[in-house]
């Protein structure tokens, strides 16, 4: 979090490739403007929006509108009463956390269970005292001399009554891990049968934004609750988002976060049903989103390869999303130092340590990893893949 | 909270006197819908606000031109550090309440005291396990045989190690309640002494919306934590606000929300950003908004005045906000229960006993008081009085 407000400080010459922050890509900057200038010009739309607390679980037309859109998309059996309206990822699963699992240590359930680690390093600040993370260690898969995939180790995943949630991203940030539809529907399976959710954050997924470079249609059931994101669209600043579930859960969600918050904000949601309704977001998110980081990544990717040819570094397959996950073998010294390094260099990384949520510190693996992202314009893509493959290649000597 | 949705739902004939909603004043609204004309009309302004993670106190400029107001208009020594913007004051509360008294049950503060009730029922909500509230009993002084008043009474107020803040609403919801700056200063003396801070929830007060019957600065201290919203305004579907504090509690603010929410959403501060750096703000406030309000509280009030003037009921004082607090000493039956008879009616009020927050049951004031919102058009307005004055009077026959 702290890497955030300082890479927003941080000189113009430094290579920020640390943050999550999405790319501004002009093609979808024009499609949006265009909205908030309708809006802005339709009087009684705006003065609606801003004037008017939004209903618990947000406006209804927005419910209405994404529902149909699921049922007419994907085939699922939902109406607006499984879709709320909710305050960016982020924000939203800080409620669902602690109103699944506590935040009381009496509470009957107390933990969340991150089926794969590396995981999406904000998940543990949201979580109050009482509630604990399990975050079993994964088993490793070489592909090749290049690339490695994680795999969720069924052999270490315990739900149990003491089961809040299990929780995973798809794509995982940071890997850009893709989880088979097979795996999701057997987490969902034994995490069902102990009475827990499946919680699915889509922040870079399906159905939008959709940064994933197979065909892999958003997994849902009524026991999985998933998390939809207006930020990874282009538009972080409003702070917005959705979550689809069953009635029960949602009304539940709509009751915590009211006393939480009041109200969601509207705007994000009402950008989001124009889009929708309009039928622009799919096009939106294939042809303009997932394509332009699609390319940055396979720029990125195939450069830090072909750098990195004669080290033991393999990077993680990238199933979607806009980060490398590089994992630097029996590299000589920690990745957090590796991030040092390269920061005095002037290029900013995430360190790999932290995404590996709790789990024991005598896995050498959690301290041989960063994160790089992506989402930056060529020059400095090129120039920071070049600094980063320099150092490693230093280290290895 | 349930009586948002509930009023929300409503149908269409009830006169819903319940809730908090600002009106949807003309002129004010003119004002902010050619903000945000101009601001669509603004790509860069526009693709910044929506395109980026703000920074985790907020956006630069909305702190710098706030704390240059606030010095310029009250002389305060503050910088740009002592400001952050937040989600509302619901959503900052949350934060302040568990970032100052832990949500622990071994956290070494873990009571927020309220120095007078009836107090804002949102509060309560906003404490996680093991966080106690503390809210002793006022006095009440007679002012004349249509109007009575809460006063702190000091001898049951203990600030002590345990106190991890002391909160009040200045003008109070419910009752419309100022504080002198005597009491104040009391106040945040006692607080200061075990280390406290004073936390002081403008929603309805100073600088803005301003919605106070009398000349009333807001009162600010390095001790004191001043929050403010742009709800009742007129803006409360953009969920947005602002506190002043020390550089220190600032800091810690940014910290715990940035967890919780990495960013605070743009829209909201940039239109305030516009209103102050325009010198609109101060006009807005004074000439349309407490007008209003103060013309329909005068209404309101003197119609209830005398429809009850037979009956033992007083109103609160009307310091400032859009309710009318009335107390019907020696009720036949309870608050609720007027309530429940008001709503088959068709107007539905807010029953007065949750306001007590955490009081001991056997003070019957407690349970013979209602809220009244003053937020309508006339004619709703003079229907509403009339049906909540005609069912009073009829009770005490």
């Amino acid at each position: 979090m702290d890497d955030l407000a300082e890479a927003n400080k941080s000189n113009q010459d430094t290579i920020n490739m640390g943050g999550g922050s999405p790319f501004p890509i002009k093609a979808s900057r024009e499609v949006y403007t265009s909205l908030f200038q309708e809006l802005a010009n339709s009087r009684a739309e705006i003065e609606k929006l801003y004037g008017q607390y939004s209903a618990p679980a947000g406006n209804q037309e927005t419910r209405d509108k994404l529902a149909g859109y699921l049922r007419k998309k994907f085939g699922w059996n939902v109406s607006s009463e499984h879709v709320a309206v909710t305050n960016g990822n982020q924000a939203a699963l800080f409620v669902l956390f602690n109103m699944l699992g506590g935040p009381n240590e009496s509470a009957e359930r107390n933990e969340i269970l991150f089926p794969l680690i590396p995981e999406y390093v904000g998940y543990q600040n949201l979580l109050l005292p009482g509630l604990k993370v399990r975050a079993p260690k994964p088993s490793i898969q070489i592909l090749n001399d290049h690339l490695f995939e994680y795999r969720v180790d069924f052999s270490r995943i315990q739900v149990t009554e003491k089961t809040a949630a299990v929780c995973l991203s798809q794509p995982s940030n940071p890997a850009g891990k893709i989880h088979s539809e097979t795996d999701l529907k057997k987490l969902d399976y034994i995490s069902n049968e102990k009475g827990a959710p499946l919680i699915i954050d889509s922040a870079y997924g399906a159905p939008f934004p959709n940064i994933i470079f197979s065909e892999c249609p958003p997994y849902w059931s009524e026991n999985t609750i998933l998390l939809l994101s207006l930020s990874k669209l282009g538009l972080p600043g409003l702070r917005s988002g959705l979550i689809v579930a069953s009635p029960e859960r949602i009304a539940a969600f709509s009751k915590f976060s009211t006393s939480l918050n009041l109200a969601p904000n509207s705007i994000g949601a009402h950008i989001l049903t124009e889009l929708v309704s309009r039928g622009a977001i799919d096009h939106l998110c294939s042809q303009t989103i997932c394509n332009f980081y699609q390319e940055k990544i396979a720029f990125a990717s195939s450069k830090l390869i072909s750098s990195l040819a004669d080290t033991p570094c393999r990077l993680h397959h990238m199933g979607g999303g806009f980060f490398i996950w590089l994992w630097c073998e029996h590299l000589p010294f920690l990745g957090r130092e590796l991030y040092s390094r390269l920061k005095t260099k002037g290029v900013v990384v995430a360190p790999g340590e932290e995404f590996f949520l709790g789990l024991e510190p005598d896995w050498s693996h959690g301290r041989e990893c960063i994160r790089i992202s992506c989402a930056l314009p060529d020059t400095q893509l090129n120039v920071g893949i070049e600094l980063i493959a320099d150092e490693i290649v230093d280290a290895y000597r």
